[in-house]
């Protein structure tokens, strides 16, 4: 029996590295967009496993963790409109989405913090990211204030919903970033927290997430002037962590003249 | 400016109640269903509070006590297809709706956590419940395993969807019910936890909640004989705490020849 779940794509603004060598505990902190650009993941248990990412035969080893962990093999094809390593946690998405749908496929037994559990595990193992699966569950706009899998990852979120536009130069290699020195880049994410804190809005979101990419010394030369040309002219923007992508508030690239693909702020990833 | 929020229904399966002085501690463990059938509650700063449900003049003590906490007046209007005291958490996605919107006139400052622990504990104070503000928060299937408001009450959930339809008899006194002696409920309740626990499905969820409303003593005759034609019929029903309600499964009352209202498990509060 083929079973299906959908999982947002989400683009985090900031955040601080917490890594550890259980990856159940290891995870981040920071604030991030879900997006209803997502990944559409089928689950059919087979004989041996394959993955496929839109038609394509792939590794995808945080699948491959989630089917691992699980005890099954199956056959997991993933869709999704997002670009891949571009900072919209698809690996992510596609993890959370197997271990739902592969839940779903057994005729269940897993509680949902325990399949978010599975994924964020795999997820961290593969290097693919730290904080997106904790976020892509939750839905909305969320604030990671303890990194880790729950019940050790705590949450809080913004009251907000949005139209988000995005556009992509490239990807960014995450499993160097996140494994290489992250001292600078976390102290810029924690100083971004506790600014967002102090004033939770969507607002203050986007101020401190452009601060952080900054500092964080991430910001590549077409990410500068997209994100300038849309401040320009009124709109918020920053950087997809990690990317080389801009994504904005409404109509903020659209009316500075860009092209870029819509969407919009979405709940969290659900079985369908 | 006139903002907007819609705030899932929820019904109760089983639950413990645990009381404390604090209504932010204050709260219910157990487990139950966000359902798309909910309350939209739009909220106009004005110079002088008015309620209306369904465009009726009430009292709503949760409302007004999330106003008072949040230092407002306002004019608020909530409108929802489901019938009222009768186990749907009409009054607690009233309140849960008041804060989100009334944040979002405010041009923000809260955070979604201290918004739904505005609400819960204006909830409690009303005596109206215990754990339906922080259940819609969160959408699904919640499963409430520790009481209270966030960051205290600590959540997971089934990973699971479904149709669900219902029939509703009558109200029950929530107040008297939860202001009363709670022990043997309470009992039930956990031991309904517990079960659950063990064997994370809906169909579980559904089996311990019936379990749960007989051994608590709060079954009507007209909810054993409807519930017990639905299970004849090869449905799976329950009751909703604390409702002369009887909500089941997929086609489970309409097959079983009932005239239900028709809805599904859906994902939790948001801002429109």
């Amino acid at each position: 029996m083929s079973l299906r779940a959908f999982v947002p794509g989400h683009v985090t603004g900031f955040f601080s590295a917490h890594p550890h060598e259980d990856p159940t505990i290891a995870g981040s902190r920071g604030a991030g967009l879900a997006l209803s650009d997502g990944v559409r993941v089928t689950v059919d248990l087979a004989d041996e496993t394959t993955i496929l990412l839109n038609d394509q035969r792939g590794s995808m080893a945080a699948v491959k963790g989630v089917l691992d962990r699980l005890g099954v093999t199956a056959r997991v094809e993933a869709e999704t409109p997002l670009p891949v390593s571009a900072g919209f946690g698809v690996s992510g998405a596609s993890a959370l989405g197997t271990a739902l749908a592969t839940n779903a496929a057994m005729d269940g037994g897993y509680t949902e913090n325990e399949l978010v559990t599975v994924a964020h595990a795999a997820e961290v193992k593969a290097g693919t990211g730290l904080g997106d699966v904790v976020g892509q569950a939750r839905g909305g706009i969320p604030i990671r204030l303890e990194p880790g899998a729950p019940p050790r990852g705590q949450f809080d979120g913004l009251p907000a919903r949005s139209r988000v536009e995005y556009v992509t130069f490239g990807g960014l290699d995450t499993a160097a970033i996140i494994g290489g020195d992250t001292d600078q880049l976390s102290r810029a994410g924690e100083k971004a927290l506790a600014s967002l804190l102090e004033r939770p809005t969507l607002d203050r979101f986007m101020t401190v997430s452009w601060t952080f990419a900054r500092e964080a010394g991430l910001v590549t030369e077409r990410v500068r002037s997209t994100v300038e040309d849309v401040h320009q002219n009124g709109g918020k923007a920053s950087m997809a962590m990690l990317g080389e992508t801009v994504f904005a508030l409404d109509d903020g690239l659209s009316s500075a003249g860009y092209d870029p693909a819509t969407c919009h702020i979405a709940n969290g990833a659900r079985i369908e």
